[in-house]
Parts: C-alpha cells; sequence; structure tokens
C-alpha cells in the first residue's frame, strides 16, 4: 500500500475542508502559502448540512477582507442584540448601545458554500470524498499523511507542517500520543430538540429563554424561515413529537405575563442536538496542529463554535505566514498556548450561558434560582449586560 | 409557667440582638417605634467574637446617617480594591476608578459594639442573656413569643409584629410551619482555615487568590494584625497545623514569578470556618419576619453576610414605617419578595466568587480551567471587572 502512494509535496497540509480548514487554506494561498486540503465527505454533503451560525464581526471581517465573496454581507442577517427571558419577562440586551458591535445571522453551511468558492476560483487544492488514513512523523520537520480518494487511489502528502481541521471527531487528533495530551471535558444531562419551520419571525432578535420547563431558543432564519430550539433529554425521538407538542412546549418556556406568543407554522425539520464541552490540550504535537472543532467543542448556547474555529485560524495563519517567511517558528510554538487563552474564554462563556439558561431534570432548587438570580444580576446592571454583550459579539482577536 | 410570665407590650418584638437586630431596633426607636429586643448571648461574649467585616458604603451609612456614634469612619479602613491572583500573577481591581466606589473593613463585632452603645444611650430596651422559647400567634395580629431571662424569669411579650434576627440557627425561623416554607442550600466540600498574625500588611489591598494548591485570602485587620484564610476540609484540625506549616501552606497560594511572598509573623488564632449557602422562602409568615442570617447565609467569599442584613433591615424597617403610620400593610406584605431579589443576587455572587477562586480536592480538571478562564475573562475586561467591582461594593439599595 506504502508503496503504491502518489506523493504530493506541500507546504500546509489540512487535513479537513470544513469552514476551519478552507479559510486557513485560503489565506496561506493568498500569502502564496502551498496547501492541500483533504476532506471526508462530499461538497454536497457539506452544503446541505444546516447548521446555524452566529458570527462575530471578525469572522466576518475574516471572509470579506479576505476576499471571499461577499454573500455574507448580502444574505446574512445583522443582529444588534438578543432577548433574555426569564420569570416570563423580557430583558433586551442592545448590544450597539452597550459595546457597539454587532453579530451576523449566518448559516455555517453557507459559510463553507463561499470559502469552497473561493478556493476553486483561486484554483486551490481541495479535494472531497478523500478519506486520512494514517499521519507520519509528525514530530519531525518533514510530517505526512496518507489518504484515499474516492476512485481508491492513495496519495501521501508531504508537507512541512500539518494541520487537523477535521471536526470534532477528529482523526488528526486522535494521531497525537497518549503521553503529551490531556482532554478535558463535560457532558450535559440535557440536549436541544431544534425545528425548522415556515412561520415568520416571532422575534426581531434571538431570544434566549429560561422557564421553569427548562430552556429555548427562539431564531430566526429568514422571514419565512424560522430555527427554534428547546432543552430535552439527550435520549429524546423526534418521532414522538407532533406539531402540536412541540409548539405547546416551545410555547410553555417563552409564556409571560406580556402575552407574548410564537407565530407558528409548518415543522418541516426535526433534529436532538447533543452537546458537550470539549478541549484538548495542548493543540499541537510536533509539526501538526490543531484547529476549531478538531481542538475543542462548545456547546452551542454561546455560538461561539465556528468564531473560535477563526480566531484559532488567523493565530494559526500568522504563525506559519512568519514561518515561511522567516523560518522561525517561535509563533509556531505559541500557537496552542495563544490559542488556548481564547478557548478557555470561550469555554467559560458557553458553560456560564448554559448553566444560567437551562434547567436540568433533577435541577437542584438552589441552582435553579441561583440562576435566575445571575439573570437578574446581569440585566439590572449596564455594566453586566455589557459584560455578556462583549462576550457574545466577540473578544478582539489576539 | 405560662400563667406566671410578665407580659411586655411593644409594637415590634426582636428576636436576635447581633447587628441585624440593633440596627433595626434603633432606627425604629429613631422613628418612635416602640420595640424589645431579646437576645440569647451576653454582650461581652458577643464583643469579644471576632468576625471580619467587609461593609458596603450603603452598610456604613445606615450607621453615620442615623446617628450610630462614627467609629466605623474613624477605626474603619476604606479599601478601594482588591486583588484576583491566578496563575501566580497579580490582577488589581480598582474600584474608584471601575465603578467610583469603596469598602470599609471594620469587625462584624465592632459594629455590634457600636449599635448595642447606640441603644444604651438612647435608653433601648435591649435584653441580654435571655432565652426565648416559644413564638404564639404569629399568624394573627397580635403575635407574641415567650423568654426567660438570666435570672430564670419568664416573660411574655405582645406585639404588632415579631421579628426573627437570631441568626444562621435562628430559632424564629425553625417556628414557621412547615406547610409554608421552602428551604434552598447548598453544602462546599471544603472550608477556610483563619489565622490571625502579629505581621504587618502584606498588601494594601486584600488578595484573593486562585492556586492549584486551592484559594486564599489575605485580609487586613490593622498596621500590626493580619487576618488570612486558605481553603481546607472541613474536617480539618487546627491542632495539626503548625505556624510553618501554615505559613508554607499560604505562601505556596500566593506564589508567582513575580517573588510575591507573605511577611509572617506569630499566628495567635486559629479556627476552621465551615461555610454554605442557605436561603428560607419566604421570609416572613404572618406577623413575623426574617431578617440576615436567620433568613439566608452566605458563604463568605462574597463577604455579603452583614451588608445583606442591613438591605433586609432597610426594607424591612420602611415597611414597618409605613405600617404604623398609615395602618396599611402594603409594604409589610411585600417584604419577602423585595428582599428575596437581592439576597438572590447576593447568592448568585458568592457561589460566583467561590467556584470561581476555589479548587476542590476531587476538582474536575474541566471545571478548574474553566475557573481560570473566568478569571482572565473578567480581568482582561474593564466590563467584567466592572460588574465584579459593582456586585463587590453593592448594588443600590432598593
Amino acid at each position: 500500500m506504502a508503496q503504491a502512494a502518489r506523493i504530493l509535496k506541500t507546504k500546509v497540509g489540512i487535513i479537513g475542508g470544513g469552514p476551519a480548514g478552507l479559510m486557513l487554506s485560503h489565506l496561506l494561498s493568498k500569502s502564496g502559502i502551498e496547501n492541500i486540503v483533504v476532506e471526508m465527505r462530499d461538497h454536497e454533503t457539506i452544503s446541505n448540512t444546516h447548521r446555524a451560525g452566529i458570527l462575530e464581526s471578525q469572522a466576518v471581517s475574516m471572509l470579506t477582507d479576505s476576499g471571499v465573496e461577499g454573500r455574507v454581507l448580502t444574505h446574512g442577517d445583522e443582529h444588534a442584540g438578543i432577548d433574555l427571558r426569564f420569570n416570563g419577562e423580557s430583558h433586551p440586551l442592545d448590544f450597539r448601545d452597550l459595546v457597539d458591535a454587532t453579530v451576523t445571522l449566518y448559516a455555517q453551511n453557507e459559510v463553507f458554500v463561499d470559502l469552497a468558492a473561493a478556493r476553486a476560483r483561486d484554483n486551490g487544492d481541495v479535494r472531497f470524498n478523500c478519506e486520512v488514513t494514517e499521519i507520519l512523523d509528525m514530530e519531525t520537520s518533514t510530517p505526512k499523511f496518507r489518504f484515499t480518494d474516492a476512485e481508491g487511489v492513495e496519495f501521501e502528502v508531504h508537507a512541512d507542517v500539518i494541520v487537523g481541521a477535521d471536526g470534532s471527531r477528529s482523526f488528526a487528533r486522535r494521531q497525537m500520543p497518549d503521553s503529551v495530551k490531556q482532554d478535558f471535558k463535560v457532558t450535559y444531562p440535557f440536549a436541544w430538540f431544534g425545528i425548522l419551520t415556515e412561520a415568520p419571525k416571532s422575534s426581531p432578535e434571538l431570544i434566549y429563554a429560561n422557564s421553569p420547563h427548562g430552556f429555548a431558543l427562539i431564531s430566526q432564519r429568514s422571514e419565512t424561515v424560522q430555527r427554534m430550539y428547546f432543552q430535552c433529554d439527550p435520549n429524546e425521538n423526534v418521532d414522538n413529537w407532533s406539531e402540536d407538542r412541540i409548539w405547546t412546549e416551545l410555547n410553555k418556556r417563552v409564556a409571560g405575563p406580556d402575552g407574548f406568543e410564537l407565530k407558528t407554522g409548518p415543522i418541516f425539520d426535526k433534529t436532538v442536538l447533543g452537546f458537550r464541552s470539549f478541549v484538548r490540550q495542548p493543540l499541537s504535537h510536533g509539526r501538526m496542529f490543531l484547529i476549531g472543532d478538531a481542538g475543542h467543542t462548545v456547546p452551542p448556547t454561546g455560538a461561539k463554535g465556528l468564531n473560535l474555529a477563526f480566531a484559532d485560524v488567523k493565530v494559526l495563519f500568522e504563525a506559519l505566514d512568519s514561518f515561511f517567511s522567516t523560518g522561525s517558528d517561535k509563533l509556531l510554538g505559541g500557537y496552542s498556548d495563544l490559542a488556548l487563552k481564547r478557548v478557555w474564554k470561550a469555554q467559560n462563556f458557553s458553560y456560564w450561558m448554559t448553566s444560567m439558561l437551562h434547567t436540568p431534570v433533577d435541577a437542584d432548587p438552589f441552582m435553579a434560582q441561583r440562576a435566575l438570580g445571575e439573570l437578574d444580576t446581569v440585566t439590572s446592571s449596564r455594566y453586566g449586560m455589557q459584560y455578556l454583550a462583549e462576550s457574545y459579539t466577540g473578544w478582539p482577536h489576539s
């Protein structure tokens, strides 16, 4: 097998062609640094896997400033706030007023589509339907990986640096030796039941609701299609949920003396979204570097997943740019620590939002009341709202 | 027994003569509302039970504005910040700059001494060494309680309102019927080992240290006497701790690349301070009202205990003042809900500070890193520091 593999020489071999891998590839190519991206899935599958996305303005800038077509600006939906709803009352946070920032709702699969188009336009070497089978010599200055393409042809990528951008079930991550790694994780006693519905917007901004019945998130996809979630059991079966039952459950969680009710419509997608918090430390070993979900997973409550991946990309791109232009691996050596600093801030934020908004089934009554006390403290304080808004819209990139 | 009791008629019968009970008694008397305070311990015992105290400026004002002698101003120590120390580095928070506020270090037993002196000066009816044995008719408009004085003489207080200000082991609280009450609590897997030492100040401001060895708090009592604490097992025996061992442990927890070391001296007091979070809901039943530790206990990490008690006093005093001047019990009826709003904010703050700064022995590695991520987020954000400083120095009284 090894003998038959065709050799591909490049500077950076990127395992994984989701938004993180493609963004890095795009930036590297713009700087004239040769790279190859290898992705297991096909273009159509990724394009059609709907995943909500809330982009910090810095993530939007990374797309637009680097010459990816500006669909994020024309098709994305700028949001200048959220509504924290608890005890049946709305508490709007106005991000422009609080921290002079906004976020953009733009689905992650659309980010992928845009980046893949930019890579194609610029003749980037992105190969879909390719399965990576082995990573070799990552502790040397000539790391390699092997993959098999859709036709069963075997290749071996010879690079100076390998990047694992292959998502939460990362193959690359698993190749790091046990002796150097530490994994941190939390599993949560609940999941999100997500729906897509053909209905008008129920609210101009996202509603994050803490209720005695559990969390709900009322989000938007367009003027005519809405995305909503409610906290459920991780083993929930979507087939047990009729449209009526779903709307009753969602409405219970946003109900209040103000008579707020959701605008309903046919539900055309139901899914259970399990979530966890995970961090791999360090994010690099030898000449292999992990970015995005390959290195860390956050629960969706803080909407930090893609933003964190892009922040990794920025730090790693600058380190690689320095490495290939000066030969110094100083920044590369600092990548893991620098990226992890932001990762732990985002992990904390995501955990904070999750614990403040969700009510576990076997909730400790003290903790449920404490969460309401926290929501009250945050929303009755301009500083509290600014602190949350700053985290939500994104700390400055390092 | 009941037949022999001497009847004492008053408007407000206050069970408990600590700072909360005496402060309420003082304010009521200033407004011409007759009251009697009955306290189990003697004056000397309370005076000599050293308890650290950090007073919000609003608590200081309640003392000085109401004509209690101003020792809190001359003997108290104004502090304009704290130092959050983690990863071996100091992160000073300047309260004046952040939120234009300060706090005052003034021991709780000194607050008691001042209030007891003010009550004596104003001929207040405060009886020490008296044990309350029974509360009667609290659901009627003529509630009563019985007590026995130091000589064994029995009394029965007939009042319009009874107040339970008798601390964390409150007798009054236990007399509320089971059917109307709910208790919320958290016990923590650690305690504080506290010392008093004859040494100069190690730092001008309090240091709250998160370290891999656990929490430490470096506080001050005077130029020559310092108070310090370190997180320990709740069952720790102070006799197992030599001075050397204590200083080694404390220094480990504040050590860092800056070479910071504590100024040491003879240790003349060692004590283990267990702590928990507790809330009774509601804080009233019929004509009985709970204030301070009788209704809720916070861990010392947020320094909110006495401040919360004084906030209760303020809300209850205004309700009583309205009740006796207008006959309307509207504010009295709202006391519990209004006081609990602040209680839950303070419970959250205390829990937040505790969980962010302590490392349980069996700490989940994710949670320990998350706490560091949170400290990093707070101290690298002006909004974060303002949010913490505002909570620490005290939200406005309602």
